[in-house]
């Protein structure tokens, strides 16, 4: 008998989250069924977006229901299969969760999904030709819309996210200019990524500084905008922002604690004519195919780099996931389980 | 000799505007030189941009400069002409400014143009069929651009612009809801103008109030916002959009006088995967034949109602735009000169 090791979620978190609003459990894995699909997860993928998940408010998505397996993506290798869709040895991702092995049903075929991974890690299938590099296509191709020669400003840069939009804006004949915490992620994103420049948050900690360090990094300011926090860090960006420029909202991390994050000066928003949007990438599905292309096709040329951190075994993932909300993570954070 | 009255701009206000900001002079008219146009104003147009215009800050257009005759639009007869393009007897609308007379050159013809009084009063081509006109048909059909069956907010709704954008939305198939600032400006927005609710914003002073006003007036949520005000009115709104829903803001007219309007949670913008866009609507002057051309047909065949507040003679122009910054107007403000 296979022994399944999950975590739950037990508790909502009051501020910040903590271990403690996990517990692992054990449990013996059920035996498959007609039309199921067993999978074991070589890998957790581990998102900000969770931790909007375990509060109990209203938001775009479902609360994370107390007492069940945390949700979260997946990529893994289908070991028994009941399905006619999916044989042993596939690799595939999908929405597993926190936990070592999934059974999905074929009425939830949807999201399980084949990879190939002869040209790309398996790995790469949960960052950037996965949901973070869609986001990062969708958000800079979408509602950025950039054009030649404009400069486009990317907060968390060196996350899975982040990073991406800047290489996709750079291959669009953009100015790129980083937001990222710490001299060492800053320095990765200038030289591996390739941005054009990369503000140290951490060394100008107020409106003042940081507006100032965009405005001699943006000598022509701001035109496109890919906001993945929030709070100070916007209302930054907002006030060297361009005529028509546009802002992509995919997260507003710094607020995610139940922190207020109001936008200081949201006239900006007529005075400078901005487009200010908010999205969700697992709502324009239609647009995927197109977008894991692109991405596709780059990383196997080498023309897209990312970075993982990789957590070991089941057991580490709270640790983890607690890292990416304290910017800890440099680039994808990963749970190795295999 | 023929006396011109004008009004100047002599200092800029701290905090708010007063009619010391002000200076009324007499000059002698200069005479007419080859090409230019002598026009006396029948009507001033006083609008809430001038607010803007008066400080000496970053703003989309440059500021009002000091000693200088005041800007706004004008509306009046072409008395005489040394220019091919106009003769005496023209109805004309420019941007005359807070003067009796204005002398426009053939080289800046482009902002005089002949309208037809005929079926249309002089005086709403400076309203329903001008500037404000436009600019609400501009923010609902191309921000906006609302659907059958989805709920409009309008604020500042018995205004020049809240009026029209509220009976343009009506026309388009939605349930209209306005804000407006007391029972007589709301009772007037429900049964002249026919929307289907109007919350008095004066009976709901503070964000829980407002925004239980809304929800009560708007049962299905909120698709479409166009937003006059800002401040805790843009707030209250936020708070009942639905998912996907448009926030086109044309005015933030609760902080023209300094006063710091921060937006209380920007969170929504992500939550409800929202879009808020600025607009000037002199920059889409590509579009105004159109829009002209929809709303002069709505007014020729009563379709389109609207209301003016008129002041009398050029000496009652600071006061009465003090008033429009207070919401002391009804309707349109104009200032009647002839």
């Amino acid at each position: 008998m296979t022994i399944n090791r999950q975590w739950l979620l037990v508790s909502r978190p009051q501020g910040e989250a903590s271990v403690d609003n996990f517990r692992l459990i054990e449990r013996p894995l059920p035996e498959l069924q007609d039309a199921q699909v067993l999978v074991r997860h070589h890998y957790l993928s581990l998102d900000p977006y969770m931790r909007g998940r375990m509060n109990d408010a209203k938001s775009y998505a479902a609360p994370q229901p107390l007492n069940e397996v945390m949700v979260g993506g997946t990529a893994g290798e289908v070991v028994a299969s009941r399905s006619a869709a999916f044989a042993p040895g596939d690799k595939v991702v999908g929405m597993g969760g926190w936990q070592e092995y999934s059974v999905v049903a074929d009425a939830q075929r949807g999201v399980l999904r084949k990879v190939d991974t002869s040209r790309i890690p398996l790995a790469a299938h949960l960052g950037v030709v996965g949901m973070p590099g869609v986001t990062a296509w969708y958000g800079l191709t979408q509602i950025i819309v950039p054009k030649q020669g404009e400069t486009v400003v990317v907060s968390a840069a060196s996350g899975a996210v982040g990073g991406v939009v800047g290489q996709l804006a750079k291959a669009r004949g953009c100015r790129v200019v980083g937001i990222a915490g710490g001299p060492e992620k800053c320095s990765y994103v200038e030289r591996e990524l390739g941005f054009d420049a990369c503000v140290d948050y951490k060394a100008h900690r107020d409106l003042k500084a940081l507006a100032a360090a965009l405005k001699a990094a943006c000598p022509a300011g701001i035109d496109g905008v890919f906001e993945n926090v929030g709070g100070v860090n916007l209302d930054a960006v907002m006030l060297r922002t361009n005529a028509f420029a546009r802002i992509a909202v995919c997260g507003m991390i710094s607020g995610y604690d139940g922190t207020p994050i109001p936008m200081a000066n949201p006239s900006l928003i007529l005075i400078n004519r901005l487009k200010v949007q908010g999205f969700i990438v697992s709502e324009h599905m239609e647009l995927w195919p197109q977008a894991l292309k692109e991405l596709g096709a780059m990383v196997a040329a080498g023309q897209l780099k990312y970075r993982e951190s990789v957590a070991h075994g089941i057991a580490a993932a709270p640790e983890a996931f607690l890292g990416v909300l304290k910017g800890r993570n440099f680039g994808k954070q990963l749970v190795k389980l295999v």
